[in-house]
This record gives structure tokens, sequence and C-alpha cells, in this order.
């Protein structure tokens, strides 16, 4: 895994002298996230056998976005929602991904992704590392509508995968349909009608066996 | 390849009864966009020892117009610039990636795309099967501000892969420098300064010799 700790992938190969340095402090950026491709997810394709990477799964939700906006409890800027869900992931490229239902991970998860988020939006000019690195903030604190949409999609765009692989990470050992239920609360936090889909989906597949069952009978509130 | 004859993704899994038909609709097509990601360009990633896959370099030019928006020509609404973007290789699901240097496969393009585009968007609800096509319209044509500077992003993004693989796809047999301009100019017609770039950046390869000479020295207007 790439760490804050390695060069900027531009470094082995600079560019041409001359170029203003703004435009150069953008180019090293952009060309450093080239490695959000290179990061696993857990979610299995639907279209091929082999794992998500994160670029591939942001460009799902980012497409998920305009076509569900119209479900969005609250309104949202379809725009700015999609600038989230492009931006949410990128901390990943030096922190990793933190499975969802790895408890572990999560504990020590907000201090990684922190220095992550200082040392990639640290590559761009000011005004832009603040930018994005607000954005990021915005979206993990859910801190408006079209950051709790775009979370929304983010937990409901694995569970459309999950439901295509008849299973996929709701098989993970100790995972049950009632931690799937409690982990996609917030579809219907920012959606009644997809926090619908998302109980339909999990109590369907609850029913199929394709995740152990749940203890408790569907929490109707919980999505 | 898929083609358009192929059975939706979700058709070997279908939802459970129920849901909404303008949902169904909405997420048929959004799981028949996970084929998205297995479709290969000719871009190596710089990030690791592959192809680029359509789906990942789509999310590479939407968070390239958010960082680099600064530089259009023309005013642009960044939200719906990377809305361009986002749906801009759909139609190469059913109708594959042409390489920008395949002659041969660039002749029936137009056709094999306009089919996949009535395949694929018919998937959605009529509404946003129109605005989704109209989008795409929108940047083939070059229609708009927003077109330009997408497709601009679209030329720009697999020449910063192609510097930094020293070569990339500019090695690709009959292709000169030359070739690699006049299929760039289009950056420089959405804005002079990245325009700027791609010219410094071609230039400089010729020099280096990872790709081959042209015949005519730069044409200054070309990008
Ligand atoms: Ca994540």
């Amino acid at each position: 895994m790439p760490t804050p700790a390695d060069r900027p992938l531009l470094d082995a190969n600079p560019l041409p002298d001359g170029l203003p340095s703004r435009l150069v402090e953008q180019l090293t950026f952009l060309a450093e996230v080239d490695k959000l491709k290179t990061v696993l997810r857990q979610s299995p394709l639907a279209a091929a056998p082999r794992r998500e990477n994160d670029a591939e799964h942001s460009w799902h939700l980012a497409l998920m976005v305009t076509v569900l906006a119209e479900y969005a409890n609250e309104p949202i800027d379809v725009g700015h929602t999609v600038e989230l869900v492009v931006v949410h992931d990128l901390v990943e490229i030096y922190a990793g991904d933190t499975p969802l239902y790895d408890d572990e991970g999560r504990l020590t998860q907000e201090q990684r992704e922190r220095e992550a988020a200082d040392a990639l939006f640290g590559l761009l000019p000011d005004d832009q590392a603040r930018r994005l690195r607000a954005w990021w903030d915005e979206f993990e604190a859910r801190a408006t509508p079209e950051a709790r949409f775009a979370k929304a999609m983010d937990r409901l765009q694995p569970l459309l995968l999950n439901w295509l692989a008849k299973g996929g990470t709701w098989r993970t050992p100790g995972v049950t349909a009632d931690t799937v239920r409690s982990r996609k609360a917030c579809v219907g936090e920012a959606s009644a009608e997809l926090g619908a889909v998302a109980r339909t989906l999990i109590d369907e597949g609850e029913r199929r066996g394709w995740v152990e069952p749940g203890h408790h009978n569907p929490d109707p509130v919980a999505g």
C-alpha cells in the first residue's frame, strides 16, 4: 500500500521546466491520485470476477447520484453531491480501504485518514487543498443534505453489488442481517424510498440465506 | 465484449417483487453500468502495470474538472461538466473503446456508439434516458463550453499518463508527434493554459524520443 511517506508518482519523471508552479502542483496531485485505481475494496464486481477498486467505485457513486437524486429527502445540489463522491475516498490512497465490517481497523481509521488527507491534499495549491479538504470533512461529518445523500450512495452501491453476487461481503464471518441493517441505516436517513429498497434487499437476502439471519425483526426505522 | 444483445446483468438475479417500476428501471441501469469497469483503454496506469478501464478513467476526468476548471477559456458550470465526463464513455459498454489512434475503428465508431446509446440509456425511465442521451450528444458535439472543457480533459488525461509512462500509447506504430499534436488540439480550444501544457509535454516527449518525431515544426495553434 502506498503511504504518505512515498514520493509522489510524478517525482519519478518530473514535468518539463517552465510550467507555472501552480499548474505543476495541480498536475502533481492529479498524477498522484492515479493510485486510487489500485486501492481494492471488498466488494466483488458484478461484471467480472474481481474486486472493485476505489476509483471505479467513486465513478459508480457519481452516476448513481445523477440518476437517484430525485429520491433525496431534502433538496440537494446534484453537482456538489457528485463532487463529494468524487473526492470521498481519496484519503484511502495513503490510509487504505477500511472494510465496513472490520471493527478493529475502524478504531484507527479516523487518525490514519486525517494524516492521509493532510499529505494528499497538501500536494495542491493552498486554496484548493482547503477546498477539497472541506469537501471531505463535509462528507465524513454528513454535515449537509448533499453529504448525507453522498453517504447513502456509498452504502447503497455495495448493497447492489452484494445482491448481484448473491451475498458478496454479506458472507463475511461474523456479519448477520442485523449488522447489515445497522450499517445501512444512513440510506433511509437520506432517502425514504432508497431506504426501503435497502431494507427489501437485505430482508430478501436474509430469506434466501445469502446473509446469516439476524436475531431481531427488521427495524422499520433502520433502513 | 458485452453487446446490446446481451441480457442486462440484473436479469440473472432479478430484484425482489414489490419495488416501484421506476426504481427497478433505474437500478437495472445502475447495475448494468458495472460493465464499464471491464472496458479497457490503451492507456497504461501510472500506479500499476496494467491498462486503465473506462470507469476509473471517467472518475479521473471528474477530479480533473474540479481541480482545473479555473483554466477554462469560457466560464463553465463545474457540476454539469462533471456530469458530462461521468457519462461520456457509457456507450463503450456496448460499443467498446475505440483507440484514439485506430483510424479504421473510428470509421464505424459513430454508428456503433449511437446504437449502444439507444440500448443502454433505453434501460432508464424515458425522462432520464432523454436527459443522459442529451448529455452524451452535448459532449460528442462539443456543443457547449462545458462539453468543450470535458473533451479537453478526455484528451489531457491520457497525455499525462503517457508522460508518466515515458511514452505509453505515443509508441503506437504509425503515431508521430504530429499525430499527437493534432489529436490534442481541442485542449487548447478549451483552455489556453492547458493547451500550452499539452504542447510542452508533447514537444519534450518528442525531444526525449518517447514519440516518433513529427515532420513539421510544432503548430502553435494546434495545442
Ligand atoms: Ca470507503
